[in-house]
């Protein structure tokens, strides 16, 4: 994942402020993908906290869009631990303070589970699978897919061809980049790499994400990621969307949840 | 629902701080309920807000117990939007930062949602529905159980009676207090008050929350409100909970997810 671990670093410039490089080849239309952001500023969180490893929980509200270049990441330990620890971080770009997250920080461990009822989505194998394609990201260029190497279950990528089919559900592999197991803070990539769910409802354009909940559960097995995400509510012009994330062993590997505003072409102005 | 509203004032004592005497009623075991909790810093963070009337997402990362008695709620506006505000707030107890949020304030409407995949949980009605057995409480003193008018499906009630079934899912009812409409901050408490899933599991004690994400969708109608909880997967000492809590027309008007620590009886010390 040299890619991501150089897209993702962070310098820590002194009082629990990180430095870090926006990368272009991460953006959604003209903004930084929010997973993105978050694995930045989970990165960022980790190394100015009291010594836990991983993000456990981490939620994001997104009050403005982060574009490529220089931003800071400001990291507080709220509260340390023996099992968990409690911080906060803010992504700062041009003194706008745009991103505000909280995460409890712990260690990811790669046991099996002692109880699970999340069943690996199912999926076409790999080769079955198709990647989003790119004539449809003119108006919108969609660097963040042309950089991760996901592939689509194709019966969710009909919006592409001009048929939604009216099911929010978006489902797919996202491909390792080498042979080694994904970083874990590329699982909140995971939870935010998706299509947009209600595309297939008939939406239109950017689907600008307000707040995003991670739950990163274990350590992924190398190999592919799988993901699926799906809407239960659309109204008043938002849309949460739940996302599951199991790793090659078929284990529920993260979980997400993120609310969204959404437009549909009656609705536009 | 004078008892919720006293339960949850909130008086302003200045610079984005807020007074609140922490009601014993809403009490599991020694400590508030999270979702009270959540509901009283909601109600400051509209109070000392840029006008939004509702939490539309809140998040809160919780570092320590609040115990009944004085405490307080510093809030601070972080951007401040037309159609949406971000803000955070932190309540204090004897000088200790126990429960950090980061909120999106907007208005919540009425309207019927343009689309939903989330119809109401089965559930049997009022009348065939259960108080939670107080016997069972006795080590754990559950007054949030007497305050609150809960009805549980008698099927998810097994593990009080030393029959945990398996499944871990929690459903009932959640009765108003008079002919009003439930206070939309009441969601809040909603999805955080039914027994914790994992007791069919056959885990035991408490099952403190570590984070826990509302989503408000809309106003609720006025009568009972139907709730449903449920985990996917139990792994490393920790649980997820999704909580999905519909109005008595039937639409979904708040969900929740959550992260907490569970126990069973063979890995307690």
């Amino acid at each position: 994942m040299a890619g991501f671990a150089h897209a993702t670093a962070v310098d820590p410039v002194g009082a629990g402020v990180y430095s870090a490089d926006l990368d272009s080849g991460w953006t959604v239309g003209e903004g930084l993908n929010g997973g993105y952001l978050m694995a930045l500023m989970g990165r960022a969180a980790v190394a100015g906290g009291p010594g836990h490893a991983h993000p456990l929980a981490m939620t994001a509200h997104f009050g403005g869009s982060a574009v490529p270049g220089r931003a800071e990441v400001a990291v507080e330990v709220l509260r340390a631990g023996r099992f968990a620890s409690q911080m906060r971080a803010t992504l700062r770009q041009d003194d706008r303070s745009l991103v505000h997250a909280l995460l409890t920080l712990g260690h990811l461990g790669d046991e099996d589970p002692r109880w699970s009822g999340a069943p690996p989505a199912a999926l076409p194998p790999v080769e079955g699978c198709e990647p989003i394609p790119s004539s449809r990201s003119k108006r919108w260029p969609m660097r963040l897919w042309e950089t991760l190497e996901l592939r689509m279950d194709p019966a969710t990528l009909s919006w592409a061809f001009r048929q939604p089919n009216g099911d929010p559900e978006s489902r797919g592999w996202l491909l390792p980049e080498s042979d080694e197991p994904f970083d874990p803070l590329m699982l909140l990539v995971a939870l935010d790499c998706l299509p947009a769910v209600t595309f297939q409802l008939g939406s239109r354009g950017w689907v600008p994400t307000l707040e995003l909940t991670a739950y990163l559960r274990a350590l992924p097995a190398p190999g592919p990621l799988r993901l699926r995400q799906r809407a239960q509510l659309v109204q008043h012009g938002l849309v949460d969307e739940l996302c599951q994330v199991w790793d090659a062993r078929g284990r529920l590997v993260a979980q997400g949840s993120q609310l969204a505003g959404v437009r549909f072409p009656e609705t536009e102005s």
